[in-house]
């Protein structure tokens, strides 16, 4: 597929150039990489970089009620009815890479740019959308945008949720110049969709294993996000003996110890914890409770599930051996997702050579899966790391990625020759 | 002891009304209690309001070149030389309590209001001290002000600590009006200082058990603070395997959940992590690296270095387990310091009812100690509990203390009757 995608359209830098542009923004020196959180001047700073980008191609911005930004190509006509949408996000985690969104949103204004060269005008209307945090890194809940959109977290729950400094989404939101009164479900939205394709770079070694530049996606696995709360009796680390201690960081250390051992037990089961929060979090006081964020994932919904138990079971003992109590809630939880067998088939037609993969990883596209065709483009990442510095993408495979992108949106999404 | 310095003069509400004055200074909402790191709104608007106080104490006060405040009572001949010092700090850890530190400096002003209401006038150059950043609840290394002064750690690593934020002391100390190139040694304000006394309120059980409300000082036990960082590789939550992973947060919530067993077999050792950071710290991130900052405690210096011995084997051991590798820094050491013999006799005298405890807690008084002739006065904490909310005094008790402290200034410290 890759050659003849480069045959007779010579090697482009137009994926490149444009990530070039925003190379600066948002590095953290600290981590490495770059943190760029939904609505911080970061993010909002490549908020701007994608409205003038898309405006310089002539596409008409605008963002929506939930700050999800769409940038439309047009038909004659004006009809926006069986759009289809392409797109990503921008924001990061924390210490994050510079292709995981960004790639995709880049490769979609790029894919304008192609069918553009190739003097094409749309039968029906292209849009490329962009999500705001889709990480949670600043929320904790991934694909946060587009569970407003298709209603798959309420709109009081999303409001609510704080930052680490404490201020609320709602807040934040209308900071960002949204009205919070406004935000919710948006069928209308989503009825005009047509279809949806995402492309991503990838976040494990799939692609390197089998020497392609570029997969289509199959599906995503099933996971979750739980806060465990130890709580247990703040105190003087000099003056408190070792024995009058309820020390909940203690238990919650021994329990991350023991995770790997729990997750092991289940083939393909995946569970992390990359952030936890002692209280108060000074280095002479004993914490009073402790928050541990838990990221669970299986390709099968139940494991996911006794994984989940056997963690929270496990936590109970261990708190209780210390003296102290937790409590386990569910922050979000989304099922394996398939995306849509009949879009996939047409995007193994187009790019036959393209490997086809699933992904431990969550995706805008998974959360949009249940409400229209959906399929996601994976484009190889030679590090196989994510999420943080090491994240990386050839030039080369990007500009392949963004040709294979624009094949698919005009062979199988009805984009048609130039009038 | 208490009853005699009541009798003859009314109960007041000295200390409780001058504290009642910043009762809502630097509240954590988030935390519970008091959060007031050094050079922060909230410090600052303490110091504002020990100014304030000191003045209208006719008290000349000055802000060294350090940032202690120093409010003097002088003699009619003005020789600062042999003063007699009292004082504490103002700072706080993390959600920490109303006492820790402000009980000190509140009881001071109130010591000299007993002390004019007694028509006293000093024989000696009285001072009221205010040492910042005694918690290192912002910069990692307790007792900074008067580590500081007496030399005892250099000034350039001193002024190249950094916050979470990444702010270096020397920064915010220019931010708060200083000049980092004047800082430093001084050994001529040490020479003036005759004698140091702080009041602070207990941190343990000791008072309460021995149904006493204020005690003297014997000693604090030596204590330091060591800096483990776990390094492995970050990377996806979702995308990478377990047996892919090397995860440093799983080897450092081994080693948290181990610390006690390793403390506990060394009698009084006291052993604590109250704080860590993993970074990125993103839910769905594993981390590249993390922060473990050990709090380690023994009045043998020799068992405290054992004990940290043995928690950096295992925690080297607990690494190598995940593939990731530990670095262990000692960022502060203090050795166990005992009160001086002479000034300790003298105030058994004067207080003869007073019991006399050693503490696990670090103080100014004990990096004084080793330049200037220093004591301890300890009130007592209901609670027992102290970084943290429920840290309480009862009002008798505080307005005790202030009596104690004064009839200490007035009795062993050369402080004289009126002229």
């Amino acid at each position: 597929m890759t050659s003849n995608l480069i045959e007779g359209n010579q090697r482009t830098d137009r994926v490149t150039s444009l990530l070039s542009a925003i190379a600066d923004v948002g590095r953290d020196s600290a981590r490495g990489g770059y943190s760029r959180p939904v609505y911080s001047t970061a993010e909002l700073d490549l908020r701007s970089w994608f409205i003038a980008e898309a405006i310089a191609r002539g596409l008409d911005v605008e963002t929506d009620r939930n700050g999800i930004m769409w940038a439309w190509w047009d038909t004659p006509s004006g009809d926006r009815s069986g759009a289809v949408v392409t797109g990503s996000h921008l924001d990061s985690v924390p210490g994050g890479g510079a292709f995981d969104g960004p790639l995709g949103v880049a490769s979609a204004l790029a894919a304008v740019d192609v069918l553009r060269a190739q003097g094409r005008q749309p039968d029906r209307a292209l849009a490329i959308a962009v999500f705001p945090e889709e990480e949670g890194s600043r929320y904790g809940i991934a694909c946060l945008g587009s569970r407003i959109l298709t209603g798959a977290i309420s709109l009081d729950k999303a409001l609510a949720l704080t930052d680490e400094d404490g201020n609320t989404f709602a807040e934040q939101s209308a900071a960002a110049g949204l009205d919070p009164r406004h935000m919710g479900p948006d069928p209308e939205r989503l009825a005009q969709i047509g279809a949806f394709v995402e492309l991503h770079v990838e976040q494990g070694r799939g692609l390197i294993d089998l020497g392609q530049a570029v997969a289509i996606g199959s599906s995503i696995l099933g996971h979750g996000r739980w806060r465990l709360s130890f709580t247990g009796q703040g105190n003087h680390a000099g003056t408190t003996l070792m024995q009058d201690r309820r020390d909940p960081l203690v238990a919650a250390g021994a329990l991350i110890g023991q995770i790997p051992s729990v997750a092991r037990a289940h083939d393909g089961a995946r569970a992390t914890v990359g952030r936890l929060q002692p209280i108060p979090g000074g280095t002479n006081v004993i914490a009073s409770r402790v928050d541990v964020w838990l990221d669970v994932r299986h390709p099968d919904d139940a494991v996911t599930a006794q994984v989940v138990a056997e963690i929270s079971q496990r936590a109970d003992e261990l708190a209780r051996e210390q003296g102290c109590a937790v409590s386990v809630r569910e922050e979000s939880l989304s099922p394996t997702v398939s995306f849509d067998a009949g879009l996939r088939r047409r995007l193994e037609v187009t790019l036959p050579d393209a490997p086809v993969l699933d992904t431990g990883a969550g995706h805008d596209a998974g959360i949009l899966a249940s409400h229209v065709p959906t399929a996601m483009l994976f484009v190889r990442n030679p590090t196989g790391v994510s999420h943080a510095h090491e994240e990386h993408v050839e030039d080369a495979d990007a500009e392949i990625g963004a040709e294979a992108l624009a094949a698919v949106l005009v062979s199988d999404l009805g984009l048609g020759p130039g009038s």
